[in-house]
C-alpha cells in the first residue's frame, strides 16, 4: 500500500532518506519541502567555494556527474517532489498533517503524511551585541550568503575581515580570505583556544601558530562585544575587550544551534540544548515522525550523553537509516565518536573520540601518550612529522580518543578513521598495538604512528614510563625558581643541545647526547630532578628505564619533545 | 635473576625485541647474531634506494635522528650484544646452547641461553633455471646487492633490465629502474596476473596498464625459462617460453621462504611450507624457544589457516610480543588479515582482508560490491577516482575483505586501515555502513568512500542489487553473440554514450540518459537483458530499482561502470 512521506528539510539528511526511500518503496510518494530555493547543497563546501578552490556555487549543488540537484532534478531523476520556498508552519500529529505556506505566494495548505521526517538542520548562533544587523556582517547559513561574501570580495570591497568564532567553520573561512584573496583576517575566539572541545589545548595551540605563520591575526580569550559603523549602514570595526579592528566584513561562525521549533511547538521531545531526541531508529517521541541530521540529539558512544554533532557526513548516514525504518528494514544508528578533521592552509588537525579534558571531565582514569613520529617511513623523501596524542582510561585501558596534527595530506585521515572504527567497537591500547596498518615506505613507518602511540600508552598504563604534563613543563619553563630542583636533560645531538644550554645554563639545561648516558650517567646529579629531552620522546624513555634501573636519579619524560615545544610558538624556542 | 638470550638474526624482529626486551629486563644479557656486516635496516626500502629516492644506504639502517644502527650502537645506546658475521650452526635445545660461528676466523663457540628467540628472517626464492649463476643475475636478498645494482645501474653498465616476478617487489624494482634511471624495463609474471593472491584479477589489471602506461614491458602468463650469457660470465638476455629479451640486468623476485632450517634441525614443528609454528605468545613447539618475523606461520585471523605475511611491521610487532613473554609480561598475537599496500608511480594500491577469489575457495558464500567514486568530495579540485572493491560474505553480512586502486596519496591507507580494524574486530557491512570516517571536503565525500561500498554490499544482500560480474560481461564485449539478448543501457550523458552506440550499433549499446528513464522506459525491449552503464554504477543502481518496479524490463548493473573500465586497457575502450 502506498504511503505519504513528508520531508521538512532538503539539504542533506532530506534528500538523502528521500532517495533511498524511492528506491526502497517505488511506489510510495516522497515529498520534500524546503524555505530556500536553494537545495541539496555541499553545506561543508562553502569555505571552498568562498576561496575559490570550487569556481562556481553551482558544483556544490552537483552530483558527481555534473547535474544540479535542483527540484526539476529530484522530480525527474529521482521520484521525488520537491516544494522549495516552502516553510513548514506546524505539525499537526493527530491528523497527520503539516501546514506549509509557500513564501512567494503566501499560500498555505496542508500536507498530509503517513510518515513525518524532520531534517530541519542548524541555524548559526548570531551573538546578540550592538551592530550585529549592519551591513557587512555574515553568518555562514546559506549559499545565498556564501555567494554574497564572494561576491563583495572578487569586487574588491573587501580589505580586511574579522571573524568572530575559532571553530572549524571559522577557521577555515579566515583560510579562505587570507590565502586566495589577500583579505587581511583577523580571527577571534572567545574561549582560551581554538577548536574549544574538539582538541586538547596543546593541538589548538600548534594549529594557531600555523594560522599566525599564514598571516591571519588570531586572538584567544577574546571575542567581539560592538561592531561599530564606519559607511552609513554598513560595519567599519569590530571591537572586542582589548582593541578595536577595522573590518569591511564580519563573519560570526560562533557554533550552530538546532532548528527544532517544529519539533516542540508538536510536543515532540527536545533535549535542553534544542537537539531533537530520537531512538536507535531515529524516531522521535512520536513514532510515525523520524529526525535526522543537524536538529537532532546524538548519543556519545563514548559518555552514552547527548551531543549535538552536525555534520554533512553523519546527516546522509542518518537519512539512510531513516528512509530504511520507514520502508520497514530495520535499521540503528548507535551514536558518534564525533570524528572530526580539517585542512588549515599547510596543515590538517583531527580528533575522534573524547579529549583528555572531556575524558578527565567525563570521569574516566585518563591519561594519554603524546608521541612525535614521522608521518612515514622516516627515510622517505616526503616524510614530516605527525603529532599524534592517544587518550585512554589508565584502569580498563580502553581507548578514548586519537588527536593528530600534521601536512595536508590523508595520512592524519588513515590514523584517526581506523582509531574510530576500533574505539566503536571498545578498542584497548593492547589493540592499537596490534592494529594492522597496511605498511610500505611511502606511507608508514615499520612500526606505525598509530601503533607506536599504543605502546608508549601501555608504557604509561604499567607505570614504565613517567612523564611530565605538556602543561606543567612549560609553566616551569616560565618560572623555574617553581620546581628548584628541575633540569632539563637533552639527549639529543650536543649541537643541537648548545643553545639552550648557553641560555639556560647548564645547571638548567643539561646536555649529555644519548649514545654516552650509559657511560657517563655518573656525572648526572642525583639531587635533581631531570626533565628528559629529545626530539620526540624514545630516546627519553629509553633513558629514563635505564636509569630507573640504576636508581639514582630522578627523571621526568617530555613525551613528543622538541617536535612538539617547536609547533607551539613558545618564545624560549630557538629556530 | 638475570637470563642469558640469544637472539639469532637482526634485521626487524630480532632488534625490536632486543630493545624492548632490555627496557623490561636492563639486567639481563641480550646477544643478537646475525650472519651479515650490516644490521638493523629497513628491507623494504631497497627499491626506493635503488631509485635513488634514499641517496645512501646507511639511511635505511639509521635512526629518526641520524644515528647508524650498527653493533656499536647496539651496544652503546641500548645494551644489547651484537655479534655480526656469525652464523648459527645449531641449537641444542637439552643444553640450550646455539653453536655459532664467525665467519671470517671459522671460530665456533657455544653461546648459553635461558631464552632463544629465532629472527632468522626468509630468503629469496631463485629459479632453479639454466643460467641463474651468471653474473648481473641478483635476488633482492639484502643491502649488499641493492648496493651492487645501484652500483651498476650508476655507472651507466644497465641499459634493460628484467625483473621476474609481479609480485610488489618485482614492481618496486621495475618502477625504480624506469622512473629514475630509464631503463627500458620488462617484467614477468608466470601467474596470469600481477600481485597473485594479493588482489583479484581486474585490480592486477589496472595496475598492470598503469605500468604499461609509464613504460614497463609487462608480461604476465610468462617467465623466464633459460638466461643466457652475454659478455663471458655475464647474463646478456632472458628467453621465456614466448620470447627473448636482451638484459644487462636479471632481478628474480619471485617470492620468499622462510629460513627455518635450523629449526627443523632442532626439531622444532615447522608448517608444510615453512614457516616455523608458533602458538600465540609466539613460543615455538619449545617453550624457551620464540619465533618472529619472516621467518614465522602466522594464524590468518578470517581462515585461522597459516600463513606466511613476511612483512618488516609485522616483524617489528611480533619482536615486540616476544620480548614481552620472555620478560613474563604475557601478550598476545593474534593472527593477521594481510594488509598490503604499494605505491607504483602516480598510483597506489592495496588490500586487507581476502579477495574475492580466495574468500570462495575459502568456502565463503562471497560477492563483492565494486565501487569507483571520488576519493574526497566531488567539488573539491584534487579530487579523483579511486577503485573500491569490499568483499562480504552473503550469509553472515561480515566483511572479508577490501581492494582499492587509486591515485598515489594516503586516501586508499585510510580506507584500508580503517577496514582492517573493523574486519579485525568481526565488522559487518551494516558496521562498514555506519563507520564514521573523520569528514571535510579536501579529505572524503559526505558519504565516504568505504560507506558508499558497503551500501551497495548491503543492497547486493538484500537481492535490491543484481549485478554482471566484470569478468563476465568482459567476456561478453568480446563475443557479444554469446548473450544475443543483452544490450548495454548507456544512461550517461549522450555526448559520452554515442561513440559506443556509433560503433556497437543501438541496438546492442542503446544510450539512454539517466534523467530521461522516468520519461521515456518505454522505448526499451522487453525482450532484452540491459546491461547497465554509467561512470561509477549508482545512476545503474538506481534505474535497476525503477525499472524493477515497473517489472516489464530485465537488467543487471555493471558495478564500477565504465571508471572501472578506462583502467583496464580493454581494446573496444574510447579514450
Amino acid at each position: 500500500m502506498s504511503k505519504k512521506i513528508v520531508i521538512i528539510g532538503a539539504v542533506a539528511a532530506g534528500p538523502k532518506a528521500a532517495c533511498r526511500l524511492k528506491r526502497l518503496r517505488p511506489d510510495w510518494e516522497v515529498t520534500m519541502v524546503d524555505q530556500d530555493s536553494l537545495i541539496s547543497y555541499g553545506g561543508c563546501g562553502i569555505p571552498y567555494y568562498v576561496s575559490g578552490d570550487v569556481s562556481d556555487e553551482s558544483e556544490l549543488r552537483a552530483t558527481s556527474f555534473h547535474v544540479v540537484r535542483d527540484a526539476a532534478f529530484f522530480e525527474h531523476s529521482k521520484g521525488v517532489l520537491v516544494r522549495t520556498r516552502t516553510r513548514a508552519l506546524a505539525i499537526d500529529r493527530k491528523a497527520k498533517t503539516v501546514r506549509v505556506e509557500n513564501m512567494d505566494s503566501g499560500a498555505q495548505e496542508d500536507l498530509p503524511y503517513d510518515q513525518l521526517m524532520l531534517a530541519t538542520g542548524a541555524r548559526p548562533f548570531e551573538l546578540p551585541i550592538p551592530g550585529a544587523d549592519l551591513d557587512g556582517v555574515f553568518t555562514i547559513s546559506d549559499l545565498h550568503k556564501a555567494i554574497e561574501i564572494k561576491k563583495r570580495i572578487a569586487q574588491g570591497k573587501v580589505s580586511r575581515a574579522v571573524v568572530i568564532g575559532g571553530g572549524a567553520i571559522g577557521i577555515e573561512m579566515a583560510e579562505a580570505f587570507t590565502d586566495l584573496w589577500g583579505v587581511e583576517t583577523t580571527l577571534l575566539e572567545l574561549q582560551p583556544q581554538l577548536l574549544p572541545r574538539l582538541v586538547d589545548r596543546h593541538f589548538a595551540t600548534m594549529l594557531k601558530q600555523h594560522l599566525v605563520d599564514k598571516g591571519v591575526a588570531v586572538h584567544t580569550g577574546e571575542s567581539a562585544e560592538v561592531l561599530i559603523e564606519g559607511d552609513p549602514g554598513q560595519v567599519g570595526s569590530v571591537r572586542t575587550g582589548k582593541r578595536t579592528l577595522a573590518a569591511d566584513l564580519v563573519v560570526m561562525a560562533v557554533g550552530v544551534r538546532p532548528r527544532s521549533e517544529l519539533a516542540r511547538a508538536a510536543g515532540l521531545d527536545v533535549a535542553p540544548f534544542g537537539g531533537i531526541k530520537v531512538n536507535q531508529r531515529l524516531q522521535t517521541s512520536d513514532a510515525n515522525i523520524y529526525a535526522a541530521g543537524d536538529c537532532i540529539a546524538l548519543t556519545h558512544l563514548l559518555t552514552g550523553k547527548d551531543t549535538h554533532t552536525p555534520l554533512g557526513s553523519l546527516a546522509n548516514r542518518e537519512g539512510r537509516i531513516v528512509a530504511d525504518n520507514m520502508a520497514g528494514r530495520p535499521a540503528l544508528f548507535h551514536g558518534v565518536l564525533g570524528s572530526f578533521i580539517m585542512k588549515a592552509f599547510e596543515r590538517c588537525i583531527a580528533s575522534t573520540g573524547l579529549t583528555l579534558e572531556a575524558a578527565r571531565v567525563e570521569g574516566f582514569d585518563a591519561d594519554c601518550a603524546l608521541t612525535a613520529p614521522a608521518d612515514r617511513a622516516h627515510f622517505f623523501p616526503d616524510q614530516a612529522v605527525v603529532i599524534l596524542q592517544l587518550v585512554f582510561d589508565r584502569r580498563s585501558r580502553r581507548v578514548l580518543g586519537l588527536q593528530a596534527f600534521g601536512m595536508m595530506n590523508d595520512s592524519i585521515s588513515a590514523r584517526v578513521d581506523a582509531a574510530a572504527a576500533l574505539i566503536a567497537k571498545g578498542g584497548t591500547v593492547e589493540d592499537f598495538g596490534l592494529l594492522e596498518m597496511a605498511y610500505a615506505p611511502p606511507f608508514s613507518s615499520a612500526i606505525d604512528s598509530i601503533n607506536a602511540a599504543a605502546y608508549v600508552a601501555e608504557n604509561l598504563c604499567d607505570d614504565r614510563l613517567r612523564q611530565v604534563e605538556l602543561a606543567r613543563f612549560l609553566q616551569w619553563m616560565e618560572d623555574m625558581d617553581s620546581e628548584p630542583d628541575w633540569a632539563v636533560l637533552d639527549l639529543r645531538h650536543p649541537v643541537e643541545a648548545a643553545p639552550y644550554v648557553d641560555k639556560f645554563g647548564a645547571d638548567r639545561w643539561t646536555a649529555l647526547e644519548y649514545g654516552q648516558v650509559r657511560a657517563r650517567h655518573g656525572e648526572l646529579s642525583p639531587d635533581k630532578t631531570y626533565i628528559l629531552m629529545c626530539n620526540a620522546g624514545p630516546r627519553s624513555y629509553e633513558v629514563q628505564v635505564f636509569l630507573d634501573h640504576l636508581g639514582t636519579v630522578d627523571t621526568l619524560v617530555l613525551c613528543g619533545g622538541m617536535n612538539v615545544i617547536s609547533r607551539l610558538g613558545v618564545d624560549w624556542y630557538i629556530r
